[in-house]
């Protein structure tokens, strides 16, 4: 007999055993077992799970009869209101795909998104009815345009659709069967990578993929039914890291949040009770900002989930003295949001204070449904030791990795050459097994020959107690190549000059690492509160070249920061450029 | 372009984004995030997730040295130790499936099992040897015994195997690199049903299921890995609810119980810190038995989840004062166990005790990961009203449900007709959409032409405060068909007799639901709690037919019992014959 016949024969999938996994079927369970709890909040509009789930199936009811079918694209250029977490759900419902536009972007970006994905229908929030009408008008095909037209919206443009969302949901029938799911492998949502250079990218996820990582995050942050979820997290970016999703899988609360600001965040958490948000480390700097008498008026601490970079440590400190706990994760667009975690050690909390720093700006281990996580020469595959030191590329593999690069299957096939996904980041493996990232394959800085990491600069810079933000690049230099260049906020009511921080950095850096200039200003950051490092390497550059008249004035790298600081740049403002 | 070709599009699964869904990687990544932390206690003994992965991986390269792969079936008739445990991760990993054998089976039915299923390894425990020898010299070919030689076993037979467990694990080498799982739809376990009437089923496991039913576990129960859960469930049993893969997936601790007994059960809380436990509601009674000071002297309530029958309402009073909190579940051998839970409703705790144990009393809503559950006609599929009263067939469906039966091809299209698992239970809808059981099918009691649920009169034995556990069947008449009749076990010092139980009925059911018969005596009980209702049946008709000559007394059953109650009977023990 064939091995392992026995229990390969007369054992076939059918309907009672096989069912496609997919996100979207949370929503019917929390709407069948929670549903008179609010599912959703915004202001005063507070839906329970039974009118989410009905009015998500009425609009994939609209959708479809407006077309839309299995592999359609259903476009968004919209806020973190309601309409948009109900579109996770409708969408998919009717076959779709879900591609949430990054706001900020221009409307030639957003025109050659649109075909690139063939969108059928585009939403659109009032705010960007201007951008998404030119980038319509580039398009140069009909699409219809759906207005999403909510009132908190303070700077509200001439609607430029061809009716309101809430028309399209009176529109759809949420009694109407639709069709259900074949394949766990079909696309659910595309998400264009921002692309520091070149054409964008479409990550494509799919059910699967999606279904599992909303279940990672609940079992990785431990979310229950009780969990109030606050949107500081932009819906476009990764789907929101799967949070509408896990929120229905848990069947907790979700508080839509439009403005991203010190004063809404607290209040929302005061008048909501919220138990956990997600963000980027200028959330985390915004909430500080509400000063320590407000954040400890909140009945209760909030979980924080951290990504893009490591969270300022001074930060942490001040937040998490009000019991707060802020939980440092890692991932990329690729990966549907984090999928690794810095899983903390009941032991850590015995550490000094800067030993605890530097566990947390770690980004730690695979989470719960990632399968492996490696880090490895790119080359060969072969995994880097762990020691601390050993610089690898991070790889990445599991089911909430992508599906791949919409139509451009050579990419594709690059970033997941050898049955991993090459995340482009440089780590180290520690002997405990976490990951620590150095930086970005192309952020590295090497002067002289000698690798510098540019995070382990940031991360000495986050430490001075003047600084609030940090950014290091590389500065074209005619002996070394290349010379690492910091880009400072200093903290309000702060003024430390570019002197003191050089000196500062001598004593906890190689004097090779520290930065030969310091330039100050407000940091360039994306929508999602990454800094634009390109936007700060061609200043660097540029500020190179217009000094390149002046030839090297340190022939010996290790003796000019000795005694005199005279290369370094004290400007303000120096970054005109905002992304 | 054909519907969705975008998107079907270079998108292919590979090895980057594609992974098997299996539960023997959830021990990976303990072992990986909290290689120190203990995974696994039993007495003395203490495996950290490490160490258990490292043993784990041995025994799966020792398996796969004498034989075991793909399709393999190993065969354990294990108590619930460590060992047992254990193999619920080397099985899978050598490619085998494993098959836990009720350990209370008599020899000729276990050689039937290990003939079916073509075992090809059998582990016993010491205790079983006895039996085992004699199953496998019944089986008639050779099969490799391995002998579990547990130290605190008190009833040691000789060995009967050609090697220790210890010595096979010491045989593997844990850094042998096993076949990695090509498909999820591969069966990891087998567990036959006890089967009532006629041969045993053989349930089949798939990777995909045991890992979705584990995740769902967590997800139900709000598991962390702070949990330390006590196995008062036999693992033979739907593998342990597979909670053995839970607790690897939320990287918690399993204590390990030989003996499920009220001071083995207390003794472990006390010393451990229990959390969770599961079992029959005999468990509940056990720990009930030791008194209101030892629960109080617990630090922290646990939390129990409790299936196979709705728990008695005055032993969940007694346990949740002292802080434990009881879920009621609902699940089959053919579901992976429980994959529906009594969700409690926040509002429920302002209702009177009567109609919360009523509420409780209900199976309740789906998992979360079951993907649907019905109530309707078992000929036409047609769903029942929402109204209480509707009685249909529960049917189930989702990735949770097993593969089929093993060589039963006939029976597995029985049970997956129409797209949907037969459960075989009778069940009404609440119009919240809870489910409440109102019978095994063939549990029913037909009298007069009236459908009487036996639950329905057992719930309401369950009330009396002399009662401590209560059966119903059916016995046959002459005049009705069928009449009610009760077996109830006493509380330890009541002596209530069967004219107060049955006037105390006559208080709370329709008169034509009130028993007849009252037999007073333990309730035989299948190894995991289950009452027997087979072995009543037969003692049932036994009485009806050694009463025959008295004919009916009591032409009209519903004046007979309005005054007098002479054909109530009280006997002493009754029931002899134990399972």
């Amino acid at each position: 007999m064939r091995e392992g016949e026995l229990y390969d024969r007369d054992l076939p999938r059918c309907a009672a055993n096989h069912v496609p996994l997919s996100p979207v079927t949370f929503l019917d369970r929390s709407a069948a077992v929670w549903p008179e709890r609010t599912a959703l909040v915004y202001g005063r509009r507070r839906t329970s799970w039974r009118a989410l789930r009905h009015r998500c199936r009425a609009l994939a009811s609209a959708l479809r009869g407006r077309g839309i079918g299995r592999g359609g694209t259903v476009a968004a250029l919209a806020a973190n209101t309601p309409e948009l977490f109900e579109l996770h759900f409708a969408v998919p419902l009717s076959g779709g795909v879900l591609a949430a536009l990054n706001t900020r972007l221009d409307a030639a970006t957003i025109a050659w998104m649109l075909e690139h994905c063939e969108a059928q229908i585009l939403f659109v929030d009032r705010e960007f009815a201007a951008i998404a009408a030119d980038a319509v008008a580039r398009l140069g095909r009909g699409i219809a345009v759906i207005d999403i037209d909510d009132p908190a919206c303070l700077h509200r443009r001439a609607a430029i659709g061809e009716c309101d969302y809430e028309a399209l949901v009176a529109e759809g029938d949420a009694s109407e069967a639709l069709p259900p799911l074949e394949d766990e492998w079909d696309a659910i949502a595309l998400n264009y990578t921002s692309g520091t250079t070149g054409e964008p990218k479409g990550v494509v996820y799919h059910h699967r993929g999606a279904y599992l990582n909303a279940v990672s995050n609940a079992l990785d942050w431990q979310l229950t039914r009780d969990c109030v979820y606050l949107w500081t997290l932009p819906m476009f970016h990764c789907n929101g890291w799967c949070f509408a999703w896990t929120i229905a899988a848990v069947g907790g609360m979700a508080v839509c949040l439009r403005q991203v600001r010190t004063h809404a965040i607290v209040e929302a958490i005061a008048r909501e009770g919220v138990t956990h948000l997600c963000g980027a480390p200028t959330v985390l700097t915004m909430i500080d900002a509400a000063g320590p008498e407000v954040l400890a008026s909140l009945k209760t601490g909030v979980s924080v989930m951290v990504a893009a970079a490591p969270p300022p440590p001074s930060v942490i400190e001040a937040i998490e003295r009000h019991g707060w706990t802020v939980t440092h994760v890692y991932g990329l667009t690729e990966s549907y949001g984090p999928v690794m975690i810095n899983e903390w050690q009941a032991e850590w909390n015995g550490r000094d204070a800067e030993a605890r720093t530097a566990l947390k700006a770690r980004q730690g281990v695979r989470g719960h449904m990632l399968e492996d996580v490696m880090v490895a020469d790119p080359r060969t595959l072969q995994p880097m030791p762990a020691d601390s030191s050993s610089v690898g590329e991070l790889f990445l593999r599991g089911n909430n990795v992508m599906k791949g690069y919409l139509r451009q299957a050579e990419a594709t096939e690059a970033a997941f050459r050898g049955g991993w996904l090459h995340t482009g980041d440089l780590a180290v493996r520690h002997p405990d097994g976490y990951v620590e990232i150095r930086d970005r394959a192309k952020d590295i800085i090497i002067s002289g020959g000698e690798n510098i990491a540019t995070i382990e600069i940031e991360n000495a810079l986050h430490r001075h107690p003047s600084v609030q933000g940090a950014a290091v690049v590389a500065r074209p230099d005619p002996l070394w190549g290349e010379t690492p260049c910091a880009f400072v906020e200093l903290r309000p009511g702060e003024s430390a000059d570019a002197n003191a921080l050089i000196a500062y950095c001598r004593t906890v850096l190689a004097r090779f690492k520290v930065p030969r200039h310091v330039i100050f200003g407000p940091l360039p950051r994306s929508s999602t509160g990454k800094v634009l490092k390109y936007v700060l390497r061609e200043t660097a550059r540029e500020d190179a070249e217009g000094r390149s008249g002046l030839g090297p004035a340190d022939s010996d790298g290790e003796t000019a920061f000795d005694d005199k600081h005279d290369l370094a740049e004290i400007r303000h403002p120096p970054i005109a450029r905002q992304f």
